[in-house]
């Protein structure tokens, strides 16, 4: 985990400098415990009922995929400074995530800038693309998060 | 709970259609629980430590609040018709939440399109504020959904 005293700072980050994390994979379990506590919608905490909707079998609530790829993120796969501390976003879901998916989240540094404000930090944007270990693109993530200076 | 039986569908949505979700209290632990899970970075997990950081005290992961307020979504806050199916959104977290605060999701439909590939459904904009008893704003969310026609 990024504690903030190893990591990247602002001043060793680059437009086009690329991450990848380590993977997780997400099972009916992990998928129902999650919806059942934030999202229990029948597509997702029900197999059966999951097979009649729209999504045609069992999927992961999109928080819960937001969710594993920040976890993904924290461990190691967006490795800053300070952590990782994200001011918003612009999050979509391709494809659902689907029992026995392995995911995987590859970032690359698209944006950055000095923050006014506050001359500690400095403002970077990172687009990440969550992937199934078979190339699905399941969450793609635009944020914008806060990094610490030397 | 919305199941597809009841709840609005497309053909009774207008633009400038509001909603209000029911209330849902944080704690400390929940904030811990959720961290320890999917972002276990020191200011979501130890409130010590939390006094130290940019957070000044222990926050709540904004994928906490999000998940919260779909939970709330979910649970009557948007009575959509076969229920809330998100293709993607714009999220942001102007404040943090904190352990004690009670939250609601105010919500406002903001754009209503038919979808040309799928008749029996139409695109609806959704856009979310997440408020605090006392009105602070942890979360606005603009979010495209699916809903079912008639």
């Amino acid at each position: 985990m990024t504690d903030g005293t190893n990591g990247l700072h602002f001043e060793e980050l680059s437009v086009g400098q690329r991450f990848e994390s380590g993977s997780f994979t997400v099972d009916a379990d992990a998928i129902r415990a999650f919806a059942t506590q934030f999202d229990p919608q029948p597509f997702h905490v029900d197999a059966e009922a999951a097979k009649q909707s729209f999504f045609d079998g069992l999927a992961a609530s999109g928080w819960h995929t937001a969710s594993i790829t920040m976890r993904l993120l924290v461990d190691g796969g967006l490795p800053f400074a300070g952590g990782l501390v994200g001011a918003g976003a612009e999050i979509a879901w391709p494809s659902a995530t689907r029992p026995g998916d392995s995911l995987t989240v590859f970032s690359e540094i698209t944006e950055l800038r000095s923050s006014a404000s506050k001359p500690n930090r400095g403002w970077v944007t990172v687009q990440s693309e969550t992937r199934t270990g078979t190339g699905n693109v399941v969450q793609t993530l635009r944020a914008r998060m806060l990094v610490a200076r030397r």
